[in-house]
């Protein structure tokens, strides 16, 4: 066959099986998304449409991937949480990276235009992502913890920045000046007596980012940090 | 702070640096791509615009990386050669690959209307990618040389096969049959003799693929398999 | 400094870090041992002094590397079990595998002349390694039942083989053909009618491997295939 | 089969494989070998006799591994280099790894009593290792040279070091003193000048380390820095 003497170059595609046994967390990142949302005018400390797109392309891949059971996003990053026995693409890692990967991407694009119907897209954006295996339950629950309790600090912080700027008349340079060093007690206070704003009414969504779960794919924004959401939930790290 | 005693599970990012001193090909493919073409209707056995917009997504990602130094595509995949010395992203394998897969994606997605005006995208279309490494420019070129010769392969049987079914009025079953054993001159022949079609004068595009190359990205649909292409352009494989 | 100009050649030196929170198996075999246990005249179908020796070789290991709290060994292969939190070298792959793997050799051959003091070794004897990770207990009761159950197995076929070729007068083809496809049942039944001996007299050694565990290194020949040795030494896998 | 509802926990061994076309170098390292040669009265700042053991131990290995084409040492360390296109044990990393470290480890502990006759070894030194890819005959002419380099520094310090110790009865702390700051050619002077000692004029095995070349396995005490070892010597970075 023609190409025949060329075709040793493929035993350089060397084998990226996934360790058996462990939970696989796919996480992706918005590419230099801060460039892109203030190029694209995204509303500050949150754009809701644009988290409700976010949103939309997690379920995309969660449809089309059955094995994957949970996801959890918020701002421009989201992480899918693998069964721990799954045999997708029999765990080779490149593979099921880039698929989730490109098609979290495509869905974004392609749905773009309902969420933003006015903006056109300047240009393609774009995620990057990784693969972290997790051996047990405990690191799993620990892992979207941090990534949960990481929603709730910057959206504290954000949201007191912006009313700051917004509202307060003060420069960015300022209003990180005002907040350097205030604890989660001061914020709120400030929040509150100087806006009006009762932190705890703002939206589940900004606060708690967004919690897919299998079966049929429910949208939550609901707290994943305490015990209460798996123990309810026990098929989502089991061990099938 | 609030997240940290959940910041351990960082822990299990593992670094995945790429080995210094080789040639990186990224290659990506159109994941069930088979169903895509046929739900929106490409033209057999090529479709020019959606080559062309392949090409247009492979310039993007030439355009936003410039350690690509080369790039060439057929049908619905294409391979990425990244110079020897780059150090984007310190050659962390999951970024780089990630990237580009999903910048190839976004911007495939983003362009699909202005090259397929009447169709609209019935979802999502995605790609799989993964990483080779080479040692030396030998075995770059072998690589190159091997997808290339795969594009004359299949662009042959394709053409044969389809003028047998769309012209010929055979079933694609009959049209299996009648190629199976053929080699190159039998299938020439048969084009030219049944259905007057010079296979050599057909568009290079189709039986070359597409080959870009810095500087100024030049697309061209030229022969890589042999050595002038590359002694005419030693900066490709050079060891910066 | 002198050197300075090719200390770019360390950065070659690629991380291998090995998953957290995964049990860490080192396994490793005689190398060749088929013929250096002949070249040593070993007993067949057991030489209680090779495996004496084996199991001094595994003492030292133990005694040296405080994170290895099992060890499982039969024939010419043990396999040490790390505990789970072990930051052993910072869990570098290359550096417990070889460490390990030396020590083990380099023991077995000083100690050599103690349980062969006729026999000179001829030729230095060598061992390979492997690392294999496992995420969860009942993968480490399962892999550590898998070894015991190869060395029940094995040994049940040596001893009726080598019955039927030293006491029976076949030859080692004969006995084969005598042993094809003969249950575990029709081996006892064999081994007692032909030869009066009733296997389960044999001495545990042959039966069961050797189990090295801590605290003080205990050497036992007991089962390990249930779960009563792992629920009377819950420290052994346990996530501290 | 008995075994076999255990047999899943080989799923867990994953391929190693390394990229094909690389040359492999394996560099082992005395363990704690600083107290290894205090226990055993190690002659300073060179004993000649535990230097002839390590070469010794590395011919061992050429001698069983003949895709091994070169060899250096210095200390307790020795660096191997595999042919480019060696398929050793199908390029397996921790086979190939384990091999050679056991060998060399098993042939050091063998041979010691005919290097120290009278020194009864006190405990079983070993051996850690390394494997290191280079991608071209460049990468691993400046590894080598890093090497030598390295032999080259150490050994002019250590040996004006000792001599003020031993010689000019200094303490150590003092010795280190004296040195502190010193470029080679003031070592050198002073070494003439203080104690008489021409360093040119001591053996090239303190000064070049230890080289081994196929074919015969040739040892040599020469220079590898410069050009012409290796024109000399084409096969040994020849890409067969």
């Amino acid at each position: 066959m023609a190409g025949s003497r060329y075709a040793y170059v493929r035993t350089f595609e060397l084998p990226d099986t996934l360790l058996p046994g462990t939970f696989i967390v796919v996480r992706l990142d918005g590419h230099a998304f801060h460039r892109f949302s203030d190029e694209h005018a995204f509303a500050k400390p949150n754009d809701e449409r644009a988290l409700q797109l976010m949103d939309l392309a997690a379920r995309s891949v969660m449809q089309e991937y059955r094995d994957v059971v949970l996801a959890f996003g918020e701002s421009d990053e989201f992480s899918f949480l693998l069964r721990r026995s799954t045999a997708l693409y029999n765990r080779r890692e490149a593979k099921i990276l880039t698929t989730i990967v490109s098609l979290f991407t495509s869905s974004y694009v392609l749905n773009w235009p309902d969420y933003f119907p006015e903006t056109r897209l300047k240009y393609a954006p774009s995620f990057d992502g990784r693969i972290v295996l997790y051996p047990s339950a405990k690191e799993v629950k620990d892992y979207f913890a941090w990534r949960q309790a990481d929603t709730h600090i910057n959206n504290m912080y954000n949201t007191v920045f912006w009313a700051l700027v917004q509202q307060g008349g003060q420069s960015t340079k300022e209003a990180h000046e005002t907040l350097r060093g205030t604890v989660s007690s001061q914020k709120h206070e400030l929040l509150f007596s100087k806006f009006g704003v009762n932190y705890n009414t703002l939206p589940d969504r900004f606060r708690k980012g967004s919690v897919f779960v299998r079966e049929e794919i429910v949208l939550l924004h609901c707290d994943i940090i305490g015990d209460a959401f798996w123990s309810e939930r026990p098929y989502v790290l089991e061990e099938i």
